[in-house]
């Protein structure tokens, strides 16, 4: 069985750590294909949304209220796609995975960051699986600093 | 704003209802393309997932784990998909969302049913979006049927 990586981040892997709460870390993800992509991971180790406990699936309800409301607020997201995939943990032939969630924010308009502008051309539809654009390294430290800020000062 | 079709269900909507719980319908969907994929749909018209009563996300809870088991015994998933997108609501420029849930089961090895195979070629990677197989009405109609009776008789 392969080692879990989400039970064994490191100093790198928490540089894009936005909200901390008993149960569950929000980072913003690597992909930023929707500006403000998120992911919500369990910080105990557990394979199924199904079986989260009933504390922990009280604060997943707290969490995409304050995430929704962050990325609507403080970057102008129309609305959210959320998703419990596991996909890729199921690429090994004795499974392992751990519960998280992607929320992709998703824009009718431009967002314009620093000057930059970004587009949702899949806007009313699904979401590209293979997207090509990337943020400018500058406008993603801006992103993390903005929805950090907000999500920690609302509690 | 263009009227809901979910709060406004006539009986050919219905015809495919797995299960009916406090706050949510169960409809196996029109699409098979993972069989046994189903839509979770709440009752109350409400715009997203951050909206959910307390109750309402409680028993959310309990569906899953419901669900997520009835795909597992009856047809032998391996995991399931979860996502919830409303994506098609904000094509309109005025939109009227209204929460709904998705589910894919998904399949490592082959599922036969009647004698016809189904394939999650898929597997260990993201949904496809356009999946041109369809499944054989019959056995649209007997999973339609297994579903419905493990889920009413295990309550």
């Amino acid at each position: 069985m392969i080692e879990c990586s989400w039970c064994n981040l490191n100093e790198e892997d928490r540089q894009y750590l936005l909200f901390d709460s008993e149960y569950w870390f929000v980072f913003l993800a690597d992909e930023q294909d929707y500006v403000g992509r998120s992911i919500l991971v369990l910080k105990r180790h557990c394979g199924s949304i199904a079986e989260l406990t009933e504390d922990e699936w009280k604060e997943l309800r707290y969490l995409i209220k304050h995430l929704e409301t962050c990325l609507k607020i403080t970057l102008g997201a129309d609305f959210c796609n959320w998703s419990c995939l596991m996909n890729s943990f199921f690429k090994d032939s004795v499974p392992n995975p751990h519960v998280h969630i992607h929320v992709r924010p998703r824009y009718r308009n431009s967002l314009v960051i620093n000057g930059n502008i970004y587009n949702d051309n899949e806007f009313g539809h699904h979401y590209a699986l293979k997207k090509k654009e990337q943020i400018k390294e500058q406008d993603r430290k801006m992103v993390y600093q903005t929805m950090k800020s907000w999500l920690n000062s609302q509690i």
